[in-house]
Order: C-alpha cells, then sequence, then structure tokens
C-alpha cells in the first residue's frame, strides 16, 4: 500500500509503497478513507527538538482518521467488518491508576497511533478494537476523521458548563475554531476570540465568535466592557503563547476558570498571586479526551446540530501531503483533511 | 390602584380598587408592565385545600412581574427610579444556615411575593431591594415578566450539565416547555417530551423538542429506540403526575439522572430498589432559582439565543383576570400574561 | 475440593465434595483464605421469591472473598501465583456505555461471582484478573474478605464529602455499621444511627457512632435538638425499611443529600413534594463499588486508621455455614466469616 | 482604651491609648479575649513594599479574633450582648456578582479588619454583625481567635474531598500546620510535609504528617517510593516559595490536583506542558474562607476531634507584641496568641 512516511531521522516526509499492515490479536484493519493533520504532525515533519526525542524512523504518520473496517483478527468482539469508524488515537493500558478510575486520558502508559506505532497516512492501518470509534453514517466522510481533534476541544470546552457563560477563547488555530463552534452550540452567551491572523479571526466569527479581533491590534479591555466589568465565565487557552495565557487569567472573572490545552514552547512567569490565587479560579490542564465520555458527548453535539464544515478548509490527495504541510505553516487555514 | 386581590376566604378574585403600597426601608415601588399566571395563582384563584391552609385573605396575588421603579425607600443602594426590573418572588432571609451556604433559595424563612405579602397583579407593587433583578433592555416588556418562571425551569435544566445529552421532558405546561427551550439552547443532543395535550405537544415541537408524544397514544419505548437502548442522560419531571415520575426513572440510563420539579398531588408509590438504587443514578429535587446565579444564567441564555416568545401565547389586561385563568384551566395556552 | 453449594431448587445449602475450578484465559485460581456472608447468601439460603428467580442451581455460592492466586492462565499480566487478593464481586463488560464512561458499577451486563458464576464457599475459585485487588499484607487476612461489603458502604458514604458534616445512618447491619466507621475515619462531625436491635446499637457506638438509638423507643428528633434545628447534611439509608426511608428525608436539612442502599422489600410511598422537590434535595442510588476508585479509597482509609475489626463478630470453619446463616437471621452478629 | 498601632509610615507598631470604637448602624463592639498574629501583620510591622501601597496608617491592626459582645447598635438581629463570637475578617459588599453567587470569598469589594478598617489588637474593637461567628463554648478562649486562620487551610484542604486521598503539604508554618491536621481528621491515606525548619517539622509530626522532611536534606522522591510510583492525590502549597510550588506539580499524580494558598513574592516559571497539562491536573486558587461554609465545615472538624492545640506554641499579653512578632521573624514558632 502507499503511506506517507517518517524514514529517517531527517525533516520532511516521503511517500513510499509499504507492506499492509497485519492485524494482531485483538486489533483491525481499518481502510482509510479520510485522515487530517495536526500540530503534532508538523512537528515531526519539521523535525524539531521535540520530535528527534520522540519519533523513532521508520514511521507512517497520522493519528486523526476515518475509515472501513476490512478485516478483524480474533478476539475482537465489538466491531466488524463493513463498520465505519473514527479512531481514538490514544491506546490506553488499561491497567494502571489511571485507565482505573476513570481518567485513562492521562494513562501513564499510553500509546498514540503515528508516533509509537504506525498511524494513518496510509491505505490501511492496523487498530486495536478498543480505540474504534462506531460513528452515525450522517457525519461526512471527510469531516469523520476530525473527530479526535474535535475531541480535544469538546473536552476542554465542556470542563464544566458553559451554558449562559461568558467565554474567551485565545488562539483561533483548529482546535480554537473547534472550541468556539462548541461553545456557540452549547448556548454560550458571548464568545470572546483572538489571534494574530485575521484569516482565522474570520473563520472564528463564522463558526460563532460574538466578538473575534487581533489583541495586538485592539485593546482586550473590550471584554470588561462586554461583561459588565467582570470578565469571562471561562478562559479557554488554545493556542500556547504566553501572551495568551497571560490574557486568559487577566480577563477571567474571580471564582471563575481558565483551561490550559495550547502547548507553549517555554516556560512561562506566571504572578501566581495575582493570576490565580487572589482571584480565587480554577485552572484545568487539559489533553487528549476523556475516554469515552468526550466521544459520547462529541456525537451528541452533532445531533444538537454542531456545525464544524467551516473549519475543514482545505481536501487534498495522500500525495499533496507536502502542500499540506504547507498550508498549516502558512496559517492560511483551518483543518487540511487528506484522502488516501 | 387597581389590584386583582383574593378578598375572602372563596373561590375566585375581585378587581378592587386599593390603597398604593407604601415602601419600607430597603424597598422600592414597582409600577407593574407586566405579569404572569402560575399554576399557584390558579390553586388560590380556586380555593384548593393548599390555598386555605397557606393565604391569608386579603392578598394581592401575583408573583411573577416587570415593572419600572418609580420610587425608592431609605437605604437602597443597588437600582434607582426608572430601572426596569423583573423580581425573584422569594424575599430570603440572609441569616439562615441554606442562606449563608449558598442555597438561599431553600432558606426556611422565605416570604413569597403574592403568597406571603402583596403581589403584582395590580397597578403598583412594594418589593425588597434585594430581590429586584435589572433587566437587559433587549428582553421585551412582556417575556420580561416571564423569567421567575423560566428561572425556575433554567434551574431544573442545568443542575447538571445538559449539553450532548439526550433528555426527556415530562410535562408540556410552561415550566415542561421553557425547560425544553433551555435545553435546547443548551445543546442538548436530543429531546424527547410528553404530554397529553397535542396543544401543548404542538408547542413543544415549536420551542426545540425532537420527539414530542402523548405516552396514551405511542409507546414511550421509542425513547429506549432512540438512545441505542439505553435511554436519556437526564429526565425532567415537570408534571407532578405519578405516570410521568414512574416514566423518567423507566426511561433514565443507568448513572443518570432524574430532576423532580413537578408537585404531585398525593403520594407516588416509588419501587425505590429498580427505578433508583439499582440504576445508580441521581435525583435531584428542584424548587425556585437558585439566587442569583440562575438570574445570571437566564441572561446568558438570552444572549445565548434563547428565544421564548412561542410559549407566550396569551396578552390580556389585568381586567380579564377571569378570562386568564380559564384559559389556564382549559390547557389551551402556553403562559398568559396581563397587562394592568 | 469441598465447597457450599445450592444444589437444588430447595432451602438450605449443602457441604459437598465437587471437581476443582479450571481457569479460563485472562482468569486465576484463588485458594480461599477467608470468605464472609453477606444478606444475598442468606435470601439464596432461604431460597425466596427473588433466589427462584435469579438463581440457576447447581451453584457454589460466594461473592466476598480473600485468598493467595495459586494459578494463572494464559493472559494474565497483572497478578501473579503468590499474590494475595480480594475479589470485586461484579465481573463487568467493559465495552456498555457506563463501562466505557466510568461507571462500571452499574454496568448492563455485569455478572456476579457466586451467583452468575461459581464463588468463593469453597476452596478455590475460579477469578477474571481484572477483579482481583491485591491487598496490602497489613491487612489481617480475616478482615481481608471483607472490603467487597465495606466497599459498599464506602461508595456510599463518600458520594459526596463528608469531613465536618453531620451524618444520619439508619440501620446497623453491616454495611450500616462499616458506614459509620468510614464516616468517623473521614470526620464526620456527628454521627446519629438508628437500628431497633439493641446488640446492632452497641456495635454502633463501638465503631463510633456519637448518638445510637432505638426510634421506636427514643424520639428521634433529637437529631434537630442537637443540629440546631437544621437536620443532618447527609442521612444514609442502610437498611431498606419504609420508616428508615422516612427518617431520612425527614431529618436531613434543606439542600442536603439522602443516599438509598438498602433495599426496600416492596415499594415505598414517598410524599415527593415534601420530602424531596421543597427540601432541594440530592438523592443517590447506591450499588456496587465505583471501579476501582472506591477500592483505592478504601485502601486509603485503612492507612488513615480505619478501624473494622469490632464489626467482624464471628469467624466460622466453612463446614458450619448453617451456624453462619443462623447467627444472620438472629440479627445477633455484625460480619460472620468463614475460613475452609 | 489601649491598642496596638501603626501610628505612622515608618516600620515597627506602638502601644497607644486611643478613643473606645462607637458601633456604626449594624454594628456590635467586641470585648477582645484573644486575638492571633499573622503573616501579613509581620508584613505591616516590617513596613514593606506591599505594606507600604496598602495601609493607610493611623490604624489599629489585627484580623484574627475572639470576644464577647458587649454592645449592640441599632439594626442588629443575629446576635447579642453576652455572646462570644470569632470573626470573619473580610467584610464583603453583598452587592457584587461574585457575593450573589456563593462566592463571597472573592467579593470584589470586600474590606479587611485590620488592614481597611481597625482591627482587634486592642481591648475592645467594632464589627459589622455580619462577620461575627458564633462559637461553641466548649472551644477554649486562646483557640478560638485561631479560626480564621485556621478556616484558610480548611479552605484549601477541603476545595476536594480528602478522605483516603494521599497528600502533600508544602511548607509548615501556622496555615500548613493548619492544613496537616485537618487532613489527618479528615481521614486523609498518607500525608506528607515539607520545611527546611527543623521546629516546625516536628510540630507537623505531631499534629499527624505521617512523613515530614526536609527537601533540602531527603530526597523528595521518597514521595514516590510510599505511593506506588505515583504521586499524590493532592499537593497543598503553603510556603509560597518556588521550590515548593515546582514540588507540588512533580509529585501530584496524573489527574490530581494541586491547591496553591501560599502567595510567592515574585513570578515563578512554570512548565506549564508538563507540570499542569499532560498531568490533566486541576489547580485551585485558594484565597480566605468560603462564606460561610467554611466556617461550618470548621466547626464540625472540632467536633470530629481537630486538634489545633499543638499548633498554638506561644501566649502573650498584647503589651508584649514586639516579642511576637520577634518570635514570628525567627520561625521558631507556631501561632502566637496575644490577650489584651
Amino acid at each position: 500500500m502507499k503511506a506517507v512516511i517518517k524514514a529517517a531521522a531527517v525533516p520532511g516526509l516521503e511517500l513510499r509503497t509499504v507492506a499492509d499492515p497485519v492485524p494482531a490479536e485483538g486489533e483491525v484493519i481499518l481502510k482509510i478513507l479520510s485522515t487530517s493533520l495536526c500540530g503534532t504532525d508538523s512537528h515531526i515533519y519539521q523535525w524539531d527538538n521535540w520530535a528527534q526525542q520522540r519519533i523513532h524512523p521508520p514511521r507512517i504518520l497520522g493519528h486523526e482518521m476515518y475509515g472501513e473496517i476490512v478485516a478483524v483478527a480474533k478476539g475482537v468482539t465489538t466491531v466488524q467488518v463493513g463498520d465505519r469508524v473514527a479512531a481514538e488515537s490514544h491506546v490506553t493500558c488499561g491497567k494502571c491508576f489511571q485507565c482505573r478510575t476513570g481518567n485513562a486520558h492521562v494513562c501513564k502508559n499510553y500509546k498514540i497511533m503515528g508516533i509509537d506505532r504506525d498511524g494513518s497516512f496510509a491505505e490501511y492501518v492496523a487498530l486495536p478494537e478498543q480505540v474504534c470509534w462506531k460513528t452515525a453514517p450522517e457525519i461526512p466522510s471527510d469531516l469523520a476523521c476530525l473527530q479526535e481533534s474535535l475531541g480535544n476541544s469538546v473536552h476542554a470546552v465542556l470542563t464544566e458548563d458553559v451554558t449562559g457563560h461568558t467565554i474567551l477563547v485565545t488562539g483561533c488555530g483548529p482546535t480554537g475554531l473547534f472550541a468556539i463552534a462548541v461553545a456557540r452550540t452549547a448556548g454560550a452567551a458571548t464568545i470572546f476570540a483572538t489571534d494574530i491572523s485575521e484569516y482565522r479571526l474570520e473563520l472564528a466569527r463564522r463558526v460563532g465568535a460574538d466578538l473575534a479581533f487581533n489583541p495586538q491590534k485592539a485593546d482586550p479591555s473590550v471584554i470588561l466592557d462586554q461583561t459588565s466589568g467582570e470578565g469571562v465565565d471561562a478562559a479557554l487557552e488554545m493556542s500556547g503563547h504566553p501572551t495568551s495565557i497571560h490574557m486568559c487569567f487577566k480577563y477571567v472573572k474571580n471564582a471563575g476558570r481558565v483551561v490550559l490545552f495550547g502547548i507553549p514552547s517555554a516556560n512561562v512567569a506566571l504572578d501566581v498571586a495575582n493570576e490565580i490565587i487572589f482571584k480565587g479560579i480554577r485552572v484545568h490542564g487539559i489533553t487528549g479526551r476523556r475516554l469515552f465520555e468526550t466521544w459520547y458527548r462529541l456525537g451528541g453535539l452533532f445531533r444538537a446540530g454542531l456545525d464544524i464544515r467551516p473549519i475543514l478548509t482545505h481536501t487534498l490527495p495522500l500525495e499533496e501531503f507536502d502542500k499540506g504541510f504547507d498550508l498549516i505553516h502558512s496559517g492560511q487555514c483551518g483543518k487540511v483533511v487528506m484522502i488516501p
């Protein structure tokens, strides 16, 4: 089969013909119908410090996927050939304290598709049964692979109830855009969004931000003006930029909450006293998706009318993966989906 | 001023001319712009057993109100003449355990407007400052008086997060209809609604129920069919009917929740083992509005697009209060608003 | 091996010699060191209506157990020969909605040891790896089998935080006594306990009840006297008796919580309006143990000093099971442990 | 009356004779029976930068107090002459969003006794009725003034349930010591405590720490050794030192929580990705006491057996305030109480 592979410890990726995957006991073979690019893939493409430590070539990339099951190995009982499924990308151990107490999303031994084992930038992938997520046929094939990424935002937004609450989303990359769309569907009162890219601010408005602005050009204190001087009930940090992190702490109201999802590239000097303690706030560190509560909620959000179509801005054949990464590096895109 | 008054311990109400109210220290005078009928008023009108125990005539009825402040007494600091406000109907003591621990909605000493002191079925009413709720000018005057009643439903629906959840609402009287509208705005996945009145089922569909049906005519097990056999995440009982209460316990999923708001007229024989214990569910008894969290959430829901207009089916001059109660007794109405 | 078995669909049990169990893939063989009697076993012994519907003889009874692993089948990875373990008695499916969202204790497909498959009233039992709970060597062997039963009470008591709270426990059978001991260790402010057996009230006092009384002889309103007229923060119903259920609803404070664990033998007529709705309380239906959070908490409670020794009142050889059931029927006991 | 006063904008305090306080409407006069020193008082004594910005001399210091009401002004209804009360030190506005939604501890307009108005280092103090906390006569007079300070720790420890949980407390000053005592009473499984003062580590052991150590001398990884490699469920930061803050983030388990109470004197550079996000933890900023839930819980903890006597290490006459501050600066003390 054809696959996009990190063949050696150098920047870039290659399209190669490789052997078809063979499923182990308890695994299935998924024929990929759609697979999307993530910032993590971009780090591996560019071969930055993090990637050099984490990835052991050769490795087929890709952890956001949707497809049809074409084979099942011994021991598989919950899915069958013909099922259309997305995949939870974290293969958890099921045995650690976290897995046994409802917090498998921070399993200490998890393996990630496309990083610790071969992923979905290919025609086929082998997948443990436990991570298959049957997807309602109403979800279009090209959007269905986005559920893994969307799930991060669902987890972040719904950490606490947002209905009727004022929300700030800093960073309008794909997870920020998903967060806005989810908060809109969830009945947030007012959604503020910030980014420095006008392209992405426009997307933010399309998916439901009430006020999307570039904080380098407009004064963020408009947030106070529009919240009776209170600030927001919840600030969702989806960018990883220190300026945005501080903005979240500044504009969250006393007794509110800050949700941290974006990964900073370096340490951040926080005024712990004034940014956290005296405000009496909660800070939630968010990673991955709650297994599998987030996936169920995500299915419910689609039924509630969640529309993520505007966030899928580009669809490419698998062969044009280089173009996909160029788009991501340019920032002039939402999600980029590839079709093998 | 003119006022609708329970003048004596007999059925019915009378329109009378009475003295204008005089505000005590810390109180304001509200000129009523709109006031709505509630099931409680209907009990008092009919003078049933409950009303005979609870009401001491003469009493001006009415606890759902909106108006303009036309006078403020000594000690008032947070509102002023000209403010347009709705009123929380429960005047709480501020000193009991519940009031001091964030649960003033179950204050053990609260007084209710229109029951324990004169209410809003009049041109003017005296109101303690603490229960005035400044209302955004975007809320139309005739809808603004409905906030008190709507608040019950906001409290009931948002007891736990409903976003992406499946919901059953039993009883499509006004609080049931409000509950459906709130759940819709909050991003509920699927909303089932039941009533025996086709008029109210049609209203339920208009405000967002996905499937509204008469359980005497259609088999409620459709709820299981449409929830993968699970039942709903949350069942909201808004009718007080034993059949509906049992339906909530039957169709809530294991580990789900039942919210009880409707008041049964007699004891209900529950199969505590199978309806509650073995299902591992939570049951929430809901009364009133959380002070004042529910009111803030309610304001946020309006900004999120909550539309309760379809639920206001009749508007009458105050003088036609008898017609209003006839409508309520007929069941061919949503909310009935009176304009003094 | 020798085993206590329900050999036929008639009252009573028999001691028989049966074939040693053979472990399936993923299972272990446990040599039983201690096993305790539960009310459920008593129902099966007496062969009441429930038992006749539920049990398909022949069946080895027993679901509360502790022992040493003497053999492991293929696929077992988390325990090994020589490990000393107790057992979670509910073998859950791992695939249903509840299992996948952290609520496996209400798995819709669970099998119970000693009911749906052979149990621990024997020298050996076959046990799925997933339900083995490694037990700290500090826990004495005769107490270690009580963890399953104790876990019910840990689950019930810690549904919400009890530290500094006033508590009522109705019913001082073993799970009630465990609940008292747990609440005491958890720093409950005042623990009221009721039962009609003076033997059990005395045990209640020994494990930490501040005021244990027979409500047929003493006026329960002493609870109000000793709580500033408020009632308790949490009422834990551990008996299943209607009188006790009503007592819980009566003496819980507004905005408090009632935890229902005891199984009534018939429907209970509740005054839903006054017992639940107007009090604004939460009612928690509790069954089993949260998997495996309750087990971790239970281990932590032992380290915190939880002492359940007084609740183990009788230890018998397995052969004297009839004497054990006689004790349970008499009510003159706490827990009864058998040693094969 | 005599009072300890910051008479001018210079270091130190003075004992002076001043006019007796006169209560405003809604206030009482408290005859001080005991009053304790806090770190905040020490900052004002030393006249550091913070104090110079915050305090406007002349000001009588003192916000931890206990005494007997000797006069009540007009409008007081909930306390009377002869009542013995402690005082909540934060006088909240009752009108802001936080006050109206159960979060008055982060009221945006609160005034602090002994900082914004005259305090308790005197024979008498005027006190708004709302902050009087009737104290059970069982609480000894010299301990009763410690409740305000203890309340901070109760708030911090009980932010989430600690029963059966492993706990790390960094910093064994008075609030750290109180936290240890509270966690012990609440049934924490294992309590680790760190400080660099052997005097305070010894106090930590006396009030219930299982393992109290100086992290400059002993390797903190002992925490992992004793928690199966997991780390603790909750890390409570009570020192404000950056090293301790990082220790909390390092030794909290995935999906655990960090409670920040100690105030750092400068910004802290956090590795937000690895310390918060990838661990999936919650961080709680804690200040003051929940009004008045914390006070009720505190009363319940005393009934549960909470013993804070070992933490009160020095009792002095008011005149020896200089000696009290010397003790605080030396670190060779727990709490220091003064008797006027």
